[in-house]
């Protein structure tokens, strides 16, 4: 009897416990054997951390599907080309066969799409005969072939709706121009700086000015911008992409701090900002850096992001079940409104390293915004609120205990 | 026919919208004259920026209850002393009789207390015979002569609970020592980093270290318990308060940045923090910074905070009706579990311009932690979950047409 094995790879999001579970829930159903899990990605497969995901008691399973971070363990190593690491592949071979596996999923982002794709080179190359699957996650929505990726839709809901109450607040204290900042994840992408579109603010609130890696950032052209806008209304609300970059092609974060202060790590684009408009204009500037809560927020989850972390993993077993390999599952829209899709797949060599940037004809560089056709696309990827259980004020999000292998 | 005024002074909270809509409504309900409102506090009464609150349609006052920041506008300007700034008086004064206003409700934190307190003498000095009440406001908890203040909780359970989820995602994701960092608001008082004690942690987790203004900052225990930590946990997290100090008194974020940079405003506490963790161990840091997100996320709003945020607006005109002057509502703790309170009332002069800090019997300096009685006064204050109006993925918050005067 044939095995699976499972493995996030990359940040985590809100909603992977969701995905996790819904795969221990379906491989159970399709009656194929074991699931093991590699806690903290590959590095845990290569070095034997394995769990029995498929033995995990049920009141547990449905504990991970409402846990932020996924409670297995993610990790950032990578599948290396054969020739630059056989050892490696060798070592990924010994464990595929001491415990067994037939079929791998690969719960990640562009990156662990091309590990995934190494690891069907590595069947092929030992003559395994695994099956492997994809698993599309991440927050920042940077995957090729997919209209979506599960854990987006909860970041930009969650993102929208802070920037939505934070600018409120900004509103009430500003009796002077002043400007209030939210720096989101981003580093080559400005998908998640899209809550500034997204959050819907009174026409008493100028619209958020966004700053995104895909537009070259230009200082003078920028302060010029918020100036007019102050001639006009006191709370000017901004959303920076950590990655913005000068026209030099340097990550703006790094080249003003390095500037000022000889060093690089110090604050980061928000701050960067932040600087500009004290040094440029004198106005009070406020920063919010949601960092890792803009990915956890599993409270403020959208449920159409859960109903989609739960149906790639009830897919990837029917494609897994039905002999198929080299996949990612990914979800295809039909229409935006009314929001709907299906689970397909797509192979993942069309995939692998690939970035997915925003369309160009959704921005607006000259006023720091985005065209309406980007909410068309946007908007149902945030619908749907959840309940979570609660006690003693606090949500319920207990350690994962993992069944020994 | 003596009219009233109600005003908001200092930062805004999630919940200052329900104690202005509790207050309209119980004010409309005794039949005593219009409720005007000042923007943006003191400023606005002083330049007649006025609305009559009491004219708001009923469906306005209902989403103003829901509002973050409070839909109306605060201010910093405080009532100078008479001798300081007798025009300032003048005005006061001059608007206060061309409205026909018998009764003042100021809803703030201690430096507005102060200022109601003045406003007494300002009635006596001038024979207006006013009626003056404050009401009780303020994130950081730090009034004195109040069990808590409306506000304190919601922004404690938000911090809270997006403790608890980012602590996962950084648990996920580390496979070597690193620690994250949130720096939450507080400059003199350490009430909002008690989140890291009220965050409910698996065993598994090292409960995060707490930085708090009430105990001074000394770099080399704090990277020495660090590193005592990195031996037993890859997983560190740090509740940092913006207000901690070292031994001479100085804000660290201050001194911190002052040293290296020679300039004093780029990045925080939370930054200088991670500077020092970075340059001293190595490790790996991620800063969250929340800023106006943790006093502005009323979809996380305690439902215990809401019921006391309408309380304190109902007493008031229970007070002034009375014919009473010169005192806060203020709320009275009668067990902690089973969690009972009622409002009560202190003399403004009591409590003016006091600032109350964490009890030094909660602290654990040695270990950067809490004991356990701070938990049985805090719990009961994050208790209760809200349900908000959601259309379209986001929650409604509509913007405030407030009826001309």
């Amino acid at each position: 009897m044939r095995n699976a094995l499972y493995f996030q790879s990359g940040g985590v999001t809100a909603v992977i416990g969701a995905t996790a579970a819904a795969l221990i829930a379906a491989h159970r159903q399709a009656s194929a054997g074991r699931l093991f899990a590699a806690e903290h990605g590959l590095s845990g497969l290569i070095n034997g951390q394995l769990v029995d995901a498929s033995a995990l008691p049920e009141p547990m399973r449905l504990a991970l599907s409402n846990l932020p971070g996924g409670g297995l363990g993610s990790g950032r190593t990578l599948l290396s080309p054969y020739d630059k690491n056989p050892e490696q592949w060798a070592q990924v071979r010994d464990v595929l066969i001491r415990y067994q596996i037939g079929t791998l999923y690969v719960n990640g982002g562009n990156g662990s799409m091309d590990t995934a794709a190494k690891l069907v080179e590595l069947s092929d190359r030992f003559a395994l005969g695994l099956k492997v699957i994809g698993l599309p996650k991440t927050i920042d929505n940077d995957l090729e072939g997919t209209d979506t990726s599960p854990g987006f839709g909860s970041a930009l809901k969650y993102l929208s709706v802070s920037l939505m109450e934070a600018a409120r607040d900004h509103c009430a204290m500003a009796i002077k121009p002043s400007v209030f900042i939210m720096e989101v994840m981003g580093r080559h992408t400005g998908w998640l700086a899209t809550c500034g579109a997204v959050a819907r603010l009174p026409e008493a609130i100028d619209s958020p000015l966004i700053l995104l890696p895909e537009a070259l950032f230009d200082p003078d052209h920028f302060v010029a911008t918020v100036r007019d806008r102050a001639s006009r209304s006191n709370a000017i609300v901004c959303v920076v992409s950590e990655g913005i970059r000068t026209a030099d092609g340097r990550f703006y974060a790094q080249q003003n701090v390095a500037q000022t202060y000889g060093h690089e790590q110090l604050g980061g684009a928000g701050f960067a900002i932040a600087e500009l408009l004290r040094a440029q204009l004198g106005f009070k500037v406020h920063v919010a850096i949601p960092d890792y809560m803009q990915r956890a927020a599993r409270h403020l989850a959208s449920a159409t992001d859960i109903a989609q972390a739960e149906a790639v993993a009830r897919h990837a077993v029917v494609l897994a079940q039905s002999g198929q390999t080299g996949l990612m599952v990914n979800i295809v829209r039909e229409s935006d409104s009314p929001y709907h899709w299906h689970c397909g797949d797509i192979a993942l060599k069309e995939i692998a390293n690939k970035e997915r940037r925003l369309p160009d004809g959704w921005i607006d560089r000259q006023n720091y915004t985005l065209r309406a056709n980007a909410l068309a696309y946007l908007q149902p990827l945030i619908a749907g609120e959840i309940s979570l259980p609660w006690s003693a004020g606090l949500p319920e999000y207990p350690w994962v205990e993992w069944p020994a292998v």
